[in-house]
């Protein structure tokens, strides 16, 4: 099993939809080995016609990519190892969790550290970085960051949902970690290893709940170079 | 079985938290009789020495009050009915779901509505409605609805997460209605009955959504009084 991943010029691998696969990966126990690449591979990667994005797994010689689809093929693929996403009505409301922590946490996260991100990537993907996240924000990187320390409460107090689901245990999923919990850690790793930006205060349940994310899988996101 | 519930001056139900028992009632197909009640009336209902809020539902001689504790105890008391909320992650993620609907969907539309609401309640109700909400909110219910105009669109944007779970499927939960789409559910309803501002857009699929809530159980919801 291989994960195609990204990494920044430090070495540390910061998207946050590969965090969720990697996650998932270890949250079934299954061996893997991780295949480094910038942005600029990205084209060069593809199975037949398909463009593939990160992250994509190989296994078996098939190629599956999108963090929601190989969580789905780890499910079918492994029946015996613990399941990521319930099938019916249950794996569409953990489909609504993907989508708010994509538009919240996601969402939230990219304004207050986007050109702390460009700084860290490797020097030749900072041009394609520029210009597609300025295009797709029709801001400059500069813009989109500016203001961060008054824009910091808001969106601390859009994590409302997660800090009361975290009153009834420690992680999202109740007693034990779950897909759920990589969804929304993956966003947190994102400015971990991007960032020194400080996005939870220190009394925070959010804040704890990262802690303890950051000590699964013997520290497997504690060990990766922080910002 | 009997569901205590509020009425407006209308005769409308407009609890958001008693729709979401209503609707598991109807999920179940148990029937129930309900027994209108106003805020005043309800200091005077009590189990023991417990105090008992709005929805609070009587079963077999037994008072269960709150929405997810009555759906809990509908799932144990009618366990070859359709389920509500599935046991262990399932049911965390569908908890932190009703922490979203309270914040954002009920948290979003009462700085909407909150003094059209106060109009549409019996007389008897409106000073103490408007005496705990303005504590409340620390503002005047005036103060509270003002400028909803301009903030219709940002409570629109709030609701992103669910417009794109609903490209999944006719509901929150897919195929067929859940619980996650009560819980949702209940916070439009308390406006509907309350209010004649328009909260969404009739291009929008969380409007074909409601739309096709308030046909659930043959109308249940529609033919309820609307403002």
């Amino acid at each position: 099993m291989l994960l195609y991943d990204l990494v920044n010029a430090k070495g540390a691998h910061f998207s946050p939809n590969s965090w969720r696969a990697r996650l998932a990966l270890l949250h079934k126990g299954l061996p893997f080995e991780v295949r480094d690449v910038l942005f600029g591979d990205i084209p060069s990667l593809h199975a037949g016609g398909d463009k593939l994005t990160i992250p994509t797994i190989e296994h078996g010689g098939q190629l599956v990519t999108d963090s929601w689809a190989i969580a789905q093929h780890l499910d079918t693929a492994f029946a015996d190892t613990p399941r990521l996403i319930a099938p019916g009505a249950e794996g569409q409301v953990l489909k609504f969790f993907q989508y708010w922590a994509q538009t919240t946490i996601h969402g939230g996260i990219a304004r207050l550290i986007l050109k702390d991100l460009h700084d860290s990537l490797d020097p030749a993907d900072q041009a394609y970085f520029r210009a597609s996240r300025e295009k797709q924000y029709k801001a400059t990187l500069e813009e989109i960051q500016a203001g961060r320390e008054e824009r910091i409460d808001a969106f601390r107090k859009s994590l409302q949902p997660l800090r009361l689901a975290l009153g009834h245990g420690p992680y999202i999923c109740g007693e034990q970690p779950g897909y759920a919990d990589y969804l929304a850690f993956g966003g947190f790793m994102w400015a971990r290893v991007s960032s020194p930006f400080a996005l939870l205060a220190e009394d925070d349940a959010v804040h704890a709940w990262r802690e303890r994310c950051l000590d699964l899988y013997d520290g497997a996101a504690r060990r990766e170079p922080a910002a």
